[in-house]
């Protein structure tokens, strides 16, 4: 009897595997073994699905952002106060655990790839533009139940907080300075203060 | 009797001459025999001091960040008013013309290479301490002389203003929409808002 391969479910749960081998060892970390011993496949099946280490990290790009598309779904479905929508969907893309800097990695790997490569600016301008999306209707929630500065442009103002988070969890990645929870809860306070009514 | 040469000069000759082409034909448009044809040195030359493309690539990043620390420097001796110096320390890293898009490409291209590479994050983290040490330093003129509000840190608000427009330029340089005049003059405005009293 021939065994049935589910080819998507595979690429699924070796994509899963390279951004975990991301998150606990760092970008650097990823090699074909190192992904094979993290999803139990051997580097001979990896090696039919992915050609090299790039095409790797970029599954775990795609799992990222569909892990980061899913939490900021599941935010804005929640029956939270629009400041705390906004605070949440922020701090889904700033490095405030071992997860989320994994994911600000495998971003700022493929923003360095965009300058080069129209395809994949256009793939990163998608995401960007869910994001301030998701963050304008917040706004416009905020607005609506008196809790934002009803001055503020909504478009212009989730274009601000999204490129101040997205500048900052970039710096802060570099910068252990930055990086503290201290300094990273400090700047989302400001920014909340930004918009508060 | 034999040639003297002048390496350092030479280099920076190339140097120049790379940052030249990213300006006018993108980071895609760099190739060894491009950069030849832009300094008037051979490939053989060029073969000589440059290992390769990315060699040829972070010359162009020390040579946009030698002249981006020139011009900053050059903003804080200046006689403007504290808001104007911030104004001008900001927009010099946006891509307002080709000169800037190209400097924020080579940026942004190296800030990929940052998560895999320790010293290139520490060059990165450098420059942008500078950054933000000269914005915060025109933030503390603006409140001695009462043209920012007073009740702002000084360097958390330095820290704001460059992540602002370090995220802001970074996603303007995928996005055509966030790269129109209009647009990127528009979002300058509203940040000296934040910080005007």
């Amino acid at each position: 009897v021939p065994r049935i391969v589910d080819h998507h479910q595979r690429r699924r749960e070796v994509s899963a595997a390279t951004l975990r081998v991301v998150v606990r060892d760092g970008l650097s970390g990823v090699t074909i073994r190192a992904v094979a011993r993290e999803s139990g496949w051997s580097t001979g099946v990896l090696n039919h699905y992915f050609e090299n280490k790039q095409a790797l990290l970029f599954a775990a790009l795609r799992e990222a952002a569909t892990q980061g598309a899913h939490n900021l779904a599941r935010i804005a479905a929640s029956k939270k106060e629009p400041l705390e929508m906004i605070r949440a969907m922020l701090e889904e893309f700033l490095p405030l655990d071992e997860r989320r800097r994994g994911m600000c990695e495998v971003f700022i790997y493929f923003y360095g790839e965009t300058v080069a490569d129209p395809t994949m600016a256009a793939e990163m301008r998608s995401y960007h533009t869910n994001w301030r999306a998701l963050v304008c209707t917040a706004v416009v929630q905020g607005q609506a139940d008196g809790s934002i500065r009803p001055d503020l442009d909504p478009v212009l103002t989730a274009e601000v907080l999204v490129a101040v988070t997205d500048g900052f969890g970039l710096q802060a990645s570099m910068d252990p300075v930055l990086a503290s929870h201290r300094r990273q809860r400090r700047h989302v306070q400001e920014w909340l203060r930004y918009v508060s009514k």
